[in-house]
């Protein structure tokens, strides 16, 4: 019995259900039985035009993956082509009918790097980002739809460094010192600490919901995840038209992916700085186990956000390329950081809800690299090396080269939807 | 001997000086011998027009203010009209022309009620706040332009219950345990509670200031200001083409200024549920003399962002009623609050730093209310007492009448610039 069979969610939106997250947890939420409707802008797909890159992977226009997955499964998924941040009414009309029980919220520019790349990607990301998440919880408010919001966030608000504490889920119980010297115990969001615009859109997110959960009751489930690697889901996986999108670039790829397609292309891992960056993983299976888990288990009506930490394990960044390194055979290229971070940090981090609900992690193995290898391998002839490594900075001082001549603009707003 | 002959900083930009804060910060510190632009779109004229309300004292265009202050100072005060939020190339354009040595931000929508008054107020109130910081921070990163940033912030980014703490200036020092069982101290900034839309804007700020102060190096002092009651400064004083705006509305005037203007033209006091909300007040003119100390004081190169609370004292709303009731002998009215918040509060707030920078407050002093009820009762002819009723409600359930049939909207954003 499947886990949307066991509960009353039945409609879900995705915002952002094109992406490298979002389709899969498309594919896996409708296989689970659930109604589902996608919303996106296909503003990935134009970063890749502005970037001058194209996914490993030959990932197929948004009509054909629909009419393969009717094809595959005999189940319709919804689509809409709208900007969350800047197409109000139409999310306000598409609320009043649809009537989604729960809606993923993954409307949100993902890349790091891409956010620091100029005042232009900066402002980009803060527009769409905050923008995005303004205008659903203000679309909810409107229409007065109660629908439980799954929200995508990252481990990167946390920032990473935790003076030998173990990051909880979200809040963190501190001791304040009062007036009378007496101390007074309070649990508050945890401290922010974003280490690019990007990863400031998403602390500034969390404050929008828990304002809009205040003051009107709106249900949130706030997951912090941490990076994504891997490509196929049980479900991108049954047809060729149904493939995972594969990020390789210096922007939007994650570590690891980027090490195991080094690794199969031939070209040296790109460690930045000592590889001596503590982060957090999940594997892109259990992001979408994590992801109905999350709507399986609403939070109450009048209860705080939830904030759960949806990653599975941690490494450091130059123990990976060691094991990718040992596996393969490729040689480790280090490079200057292009960021401006803690050469070395330590990171401990409780995941016990989403273990608790149900989730059995997909640790990794070095068994499930061979996946992604073989796709790499298999899709080699499509990698343009020269999009590999990092061009983005985070400051003037940390470019590494000269960037190229074209100056490229993220995606432009009078685009018609 | 002015401040500013003591120290370097000469050229100051004030974004938002049209307003009532910024108009009599730009003449205060012409005055006191910088070299004052002013960036304003004229938003809050705009929205006057919106709201079919006007400022009780007869505000004059920007142009004739400028000439009249040329005229009585002998001073000139650059004026360039475009949006912050949005003129992203104007604003590097103008930071690399006048090479500013500090920049007055003021160029925010600041009314919480009108941030709630509907979906587009709050929208509206989301992208022109955000993005006018993070658009003017983006700038000076581009730009190169050292220049140190004053932020008009809010009280109300604290929440006004603090659990008998005294609210500290925007950082708090709080204890956590470790994983080893041990108590580890850190120094956070202070948790933020906002209580509408407006303030939530306020709160994202602070997390885009410390971004950009720590990976840019951004100087900046955030001065969160308390409730400003008042009407002139020594300077709008002078001539009467530079009186300063006071509104009276429901959305747009302050606590304060709404009782003695309802004193004078014989309306009761409007006390919204039951007056025991506890806030902090600050008057106009110790407003433009916070600024000053704090363009005079700039923080060190690395240094993080310097938060100072700029107020001068804290008064439950009911005394205030009672005390401006005892003078006048106004009635008090007692109407439902439209606000989702503690019906009663305490609040303890630390203001050293602009004491210890010089600061001589202007406390509540029932001589002064002469000048605004002076004021008020002069242009009591142009008050449209159908205004002065909150018709902005937080949530549905807090509207206390049937709005309008008309439906009003911000600004366009097309409005051309």
């Amino acid at each position: 019995m499947s886990i949307a069979s066991r509960n009353s969610a039945r409609r879900i939106l995705i915002l952002g259900g094109d992406g490298f997250c979002g389709w899969p947890t498309a594919l896996h939420l409708s296989d689970a039985g659930y109604d589902v409707t996608i919303v996106d802008n296909l503003s990935r797909r134009m970063i890749d035009v502005e970037l001058e890159v194209e996914s490993l992977t030959p990932i197929r226009p948004m009509s054909e993956r629909l009419a393969a997955w009717a094809e595959v499964s005999g189940r319709e998924i919804g689509f809409h082509r709208f900007d969350v941040a800047r197409n109000y009414q139409r999310m306000v009309n598409l609320l009043l009918d649809f009537e989604p029980d729960a809606i993923v919220h993954f409307a949100e520019q993902r890349a790091a790097p891409y956010s620091m790349k100029s005042a232009a990607h900066k402002r980009y990301t803060v527009d769409n980002n905050v923008g995005a998440t303004h205008s659903l919880l203000a679309a909810l408010v409107e229409s007065g739809i109660d629908a439980h919001v799954v929200h995508l966030g990252t481990m990167g608000v946390y920032g990473y460094g935790s003076a030998g504490m173990k990051i909880p889920e979200g809040y963190l119980k501190v001791h304040v010192e009062t007036e009378a010297g007496a101390m007074a115990t309070d649990e508050i969001l945890y401290p922010a600490h974003p280490g690019s615009v990007y990863h400031l859109t998403k602390t500034q997110d969390q404050l929008t919901f828990a304002f809009y959960n205040r003051n009107d009751g709106i249900r949130v489930t706030d997951l912090h995840q941490g990076i994504v690697w891997g490509t196929q889901t049980e479900q991108t996986a049954r047809d060729e038209r149904l493939i995972n999108r594969f990020d390789y670039d210096g922007d939007y790829g994650t570590v690891l992916n980027r090490f195991l397609m080094q690794a199969a292309i031939g070209y040296p891992l790109t460690v930045h700085g000592t590889g001596g960056q503590t982060r957090a993983f999940i594997h892109i299976q259990d992001t979408v186990r994590c992801i109905e888990l999350a709507i399986g288990n609403p939070p109450a009506a009048g209860e705080r956000v939830r904030i759960l930490n949806q990653m599975t394990e941690t490494h450091r960044v130059r123990d990976l390329a060691d094991r990718v390194a040992a596996l393969t055979g490729a040689p480790i290229d280090y490079l200057p950081n292009p960021r401006v971070e803690a050469a070395e940090n330590d990171l401990h981090v409780a995941n016990d809800t989403l273990i608790q609900l149900g989730l059995r992690p997909t640790t990794l193995d070095t068994g499930l690299f061979t996946e992604v290898t073989d796709i790499a391998a298999r899709f080699a002839h499509r990698a343009d090396t020269r999009r590999i490594v990092c061009r983005s900075a985070w400051r003037a001082d940390r470019r590494t080269e000269p960037t190229t001549t074209v100056t490229t603009a993220p995606p432009a707003a009078s685009t018609p939807v």
